[in-house]
């Protein structure tokens, strides 16, 4: 015999949702019904997919909280045979500063329950509804980033595919690379593995250019403007000079860990990509190519003396598809939609909002680094210093504020390859509150 | 003022969940209190974001249903300010039979929910937990297409990269395709962009491979095991029979839109690969690619002659990395995930099972068109008819059967490309039911 009816109430407690339920009628120390745990399951679906709760405490009314289980550990059964009013309150989620995949921009949740009932993910690539995501995600962008008309905005599966579509379509002899760390130099070597003659200026990890290097005329010239690996920034001077020294060069931006902070000068730039599992607080999955018409001229150029610029991600076949607002293969429809969705976001924050936000949390960060006794900054040259991206050198201490922070939810990113054992890195992102870089300092400061 | 609690009441009407609320205290008329709505939402967030709801209906108590909207356009003040109980009941989701993306696996909602729970989105691609993900699902896969220890997977962003790549790793001068449509071509028109010297045999739209043609030596033969533009599929012994006739060609298979319901003879196979919004029910944005050793080793010899096959997505490249259940860029992460875990719900139901649902609905569907008097199945010759993408040829009731079909909420995939005006596509999927089939065929049958 089952009770007739369930009853649900909700509170907040410590400004956290709090849903209690109970029998309301029905035998005295009976089972719930069984559509109890349908709802109980749903409320806690939505709590748990909120962008602040990972945990959810159940207990019992007369003596308040006895238990704190995650959700997936959760025994229905013990508690729906209880007789007496259940509690529940929720806990806070872990953030991650790793620097990519990052933190979830906090709307994405619900953008991505939304995207399940819209049926987006069964929804054509060819039809007008896709074409108005992917025209509303290349308007959103180029608002963001200030993105003159001359360029162009398409759609690619990663960062890394975009440094082969780059050498492959604007190359055909001669690439020049600036870098500051790991992916500056895989860019490098991603040139040479499509028979290029390709030259590496390079400086040691934590160090970067303080002005531009003297290179030789070539047809393209690759700049990290933000190297993950490292923390190091290329300064907006050093492209800006790159230019002024090789005109004819096209100068290509890896802007991977930096968007959407930087305002670029675009009239400096010829080409810049990204990935959205950083700055963008996304699902990992989509990168993002950015060109100007010179890019496009040089591409029809290298077409028109017989080499291969690719198949479906060749820059025409980009190009005309774009135009229609498609993408020449089934793309990441979801990655797409997302990104349309949290630029929109975004833009409702404002991007002068979010630039002051970014320079806030670094400069609170830098500063207990720069304060602390034993722990610093990896990057000694403050003009140098990543704001999105910043690189701790804990020496001996790694392991220890790697535990101490995660014990508190915030679980720092890891240092990069050899780096591995002596930095640790954080990323500020727009994903990443105020309030949390001011906990990260202060557990630094005091720890 | 008010009202100091909210009640909630679960029921069932014709099996569909039903939830009603009321203030139990306050005043009368009053507002519902702020929280009402959070909980609300919450169940209203779960209930459409299951496998058959995308709409809810509300309503008010006295009167039954009143209106019908879907969930986006609910004006929540509109209803919480009514001092009636509310009703909701929901409505079925609709059914999209277009063959890719296709309607999603029926479990891949709740995983997309565990994922965010879990922290997916923000889980480093140099994981152990990451590493666990690839490994599974490249175990599940194994297992479902009962695939040799011979044979890697590798995971790409689209099949449309996957030509590319094959051209790229697997010839240096010549390959041969066999094409039954649109996407047979396209494979073909990959070579030429690549600069090899690719010959086609290619078959009218509808018609399709018998017997196989006598090709000239070369390095590879490309066949479409299941052409997705026409429904036409190319039988296994088309396979054998050019295997047998070119022992030392690379024989690849794109079976984009037939797995995981073919068992192939693998010893006729060198590489074959699909994407996962078909069969498999996912959000498009990955590419499975699944070589032998010949296909590494005919890598390493075109490497060693001084042919670049690429970068980050060479065989070398992809096999290195997968050997730590890894990929060499960020991948779609979630998307390797989900993969997993409807690759292992298919292996819960059993591949025997999905062949023979696929196999009873297939027949269903075409005995339902051979009988009637104005429409019937595309491809004329029943051999060469595909299991699992079923073309109709409508004529000039293509029009009036979309319609009536979609009234119904199952959605026809339009023809493709020049067949778009006289015929309609059916996708066979796993996460397409036989009560599904069975009431398509009924609805073609009686109009």
């Amino acid at each position: 015999m089952n009770p007739v009816k369930t009853g649900f109430e909700l509170h907040r407690i410590r400004n956290l949702p709090l849903l209690s339920c109970s029998e309301e009628r029905g035998p005295a120390g009976g089972g719930m019904r069984p559509d109890f745990g349908h709802v109980l399951h749903s409320v806690w679906s939505y709590l748990l997919g909120s962008a602040n709760v990972s945990q959810i405490r159940v207990g019992f009314s007369e003596t308040n909280v006895e238990k704190t289980l995650s959700f997936v550990n959760i025994a229905f059964d013990e508690f729906f045979n209880y007789p007496q009013p259940l509690l529940l309150c929720t806990m806070k989620h872990l953030v991650s500063f790793a620097p990519g995949p990052s933190q979830l921009y906090f709307t994405v949740p619900d953008h991505l329950r939304q995207a399940l009932r819209e049926g987006i993910p069964s929804m054509s690539h060819r039809s007008a509804a896709f074409e108005k995501i992917f025209a509303g995600a290349s308007e959103n962008l180029r608002e963001l980033l200030n993105l003159p008309d001359n360029f162009s905005i398409f759609f690619c599966s990663s960062a890394t595919e975009i440094w082969e579509r780059i050498i492959q379509n604007l190359t055909a002899e001669h690439s020049v690379h600036l870098s500051t760390g790991a992916f500056g130099k895989r860019f490098y070597e991603t040139a040479l593995q499509l028979k290029r003659h390709a030259v590496l200026y390079e400086k040691a990890y934590g160090d970067g250019f303080t002005q531009a290097p003297d290179v030789p005329p070539t047809e393209l010239i690759a700049i990290t403007h933000n190297e993950t690996s490292t923390g190091v920034t290329t300064p907006h001077e050093i492209i800006k000079a790159l230019r002024l020294q090789h005109p004819q060069s096209i100068i290509a931006v890896d802007a991977v860990s930096s968007l959407p902070y930087p305002q670029f000068d675009f009239t400096t730039i010829d080409t810049l990509f990204f990935s959205v599992q950083k700055g963008f607080g996304l699902p990992a999955g989509l990168g993002v190519w950015i060109v100007n018409e010179r890019c496009i001229e040089k591409e029809e150029q290298l077409r028109s003396t017989g080499q291969s610029t690719g198949t479906y991600h060749s820059l025409t076949s980009l190009l005309q598809h774009a135009r229609k607002h498609q993408t020449p293969e089934t793309p990441n429809v979801l990655g797409i939609y997302l990104l349309e969705k949290v630029t929109a976001d975004m833009l409702r924050r404002g991007i002068t909002a979010i630039r002051k936000e970014t320079e806030y949390k670094a400069a609170v960060l830098y500063h207990a680094l720069e304060q602390h006794q034993s722990i610093r900054p990896f990057v000694k040259t403050p003009a140098l210093r990543s704001p999105t991206v910043i690189v701790a050198e804990t020496s001996n201490l790694t392991d220890k504020l790697y535990t101490k922070l995660s014990e508190k939810g915030l679980l720092p990113g890891e240092g990069y390859g050899p780096l591995k054992a002596s930095t640790l890195r954080f990323a500020n992102f727009p994903a990443h509150s105020k309030e949390q870089f001011e906990k990260l300092a202060d557990l630094i400061s005091n720890g």
